[in-house]
């Protein structure tokens, strides 16, 4: 598998890279980076699987997370990779919102027609990228971890359900907690998977849990001036998902904070600790 | 003074807000960011001030920086101004270059036309923000600093060598040290303040230390792979100069740093205690 780095630049000690590679999955050209801290001796290091929310790239954590310092401390490397397919000839939103198509991939592979081809992100993400990623770069596949922000929690959570043996920990930040209850999920499910809601539930995080799906516990932190909380993130159905089937959800209500990345750096280094925590137990 | 606010977003605890105001120096309206951390009681808190570098606004370090979390612990207030006047007819580059003109002020008041009329970033920064700051925050005047970045970095290290009782620190990270004898400073103080090179004195470094200013002590950080740093910053420069004169300059040349925010954001913790320890004496 080929693989070109975009750029390297050395931060807290260690290498903030961007790469990009032809995929087999999307049909085009991906890019991601990946933060490499510094490294004591020839170990393998943890892998934290970082997904962005709508409309972002790979670029706005790698720019605004503030997540090199923890990880350059707790010896984590962090994939950041991006939210679709994109490039000539890959279909978009039919009116052109953010919502939906490019920057909005939801982390499915999508069954409908145009997307089908290219919007293959699950297999991009759980087979793919994985693959790459322990090709090039001193990663212990067996210590992985999973976090996200609103699309990429709700990714996140989802990777965490349906792998529980391959990721250690997971965490979210203002996940869209239950897609197929809510705008913006309606209509990316629906969009991607078809009319038929029965396979929307692979991609639904308390629609997993109520299937029967377990993992030990979780860190969700939301803020209470995020205007999406009620009517696109709901995370009280994540909290009565868990309570009735016995995962150990930590959800935050964090006082005055709101969807953005002022809100995600906030408690970065928190998330990466309570990750840090699982993968070296 | 009136001033508009065009966000505020809680982070770290304490609350990071970008303003406009209409400018009486510049005749613009200018826009910069401040961060007020979380309080402990109604006394004022410290103020440090940071310029930018050539292209940048007020939002790449606001973005980048990775400062809010020290200003939080340490109880700081960071104000990030932007690098020059913008609007309809202001004049640039006539050659659109990123190194005069727009985003390129080198925080002098210009002398010379067009540029005069609008490019008054020296009395903007030492007169008229500060008092906009004091109105408008809880801002302790009597203890303020100084750090910038690059042509930012020139800005700080002029301003507190010619404001020795104002500014109780001052740092910089790969400053322009010595713009009397780099491209970039000959060209901008050329274009801004005439061809007679005695103006330039006051607004060049390494000069102003030759010309007796003091300050008691500085620290600097350049990146030992910044590809500037040979033609452009020359910190060896400075490291005479405040060797003759008895500047206790502390200059560290970190190894595989570039010019970029991954180096700036890998130090600014340093800085910012460097700063509180003398802005708290």
């Amino acid at each position: 598998m080929t693989m070109e780095t975009v750029s390297l630049n050395q931060a807290h000690g260690g290498t903030q890279g961007v790469y990009k590679h032809p995929s087999r999955e999307t049909g085009t050209t991906m890019t991601f980076s990946v933060f490499v801290p510094p490294r004591r001796g020839d170990a393998p290091l943890p892998v934290v699987w970082y997904l962005s929310g709508l409309t972002c790239t790979h670029a706005n954590v790698t720019e605004k997370g503030e997540f090199r310092k923890a990880c350059a401390d707790l010896g984590l490397i962090f994939v950041a990779p991006d939210t679709s397919p994109r490039g000539d000839g890959v279909p978009g939103d039919p009116e052109g919102a953010y919502d939906f198509g490019l920057g909005a991939g939801f982390y499915v592979d999508a069954t409908e027609p145009p997307f089908a081809k290219n919007y293959r992100m699950w297999s991009y993400l759980t087979a793919e990228l994985p693959a790459l990623i322990a090709g090039h770069f001193p990663a212990d596949l067996d210590r992985q971890s999973v976090l996200g922000h609103s699309m990429g929690g709700h990714g996140a959570l989802t990777l965490a359900l349906r792998h529980p043996q391959r990721f250690r920990a997971a965490s979210a930040f203002a996940p869209i907690a239950a897609p197929s209850q809510v705008p913006w999920g309606i209509k990316a499910l629906g969009g991607y998977l078809g009319a038929d809601r029965a396979a929307w539930r692979p991609h639904d995080a308390v629609a997993l849990i109520e299937d029967g799906a377990r993992i030990p516990d979780l860190l969700v932190d939301v803020g209470d001036a995020d205007p999406f909380l009620d009517l696109q993130l709901r995370p009280e159905l994540l909290e009565q998902a868990c309570a009735k089937a016995g995962i150990a959800l930590t959800l935050r209500r964090q006082p005055g904070y709101d969807h953005s990345y002022y809100f995600i750096s906030s408690f970065m280094e928190d998330h990466l600790r309570w990750h840090a925590a699982r993968l070296k137990a």
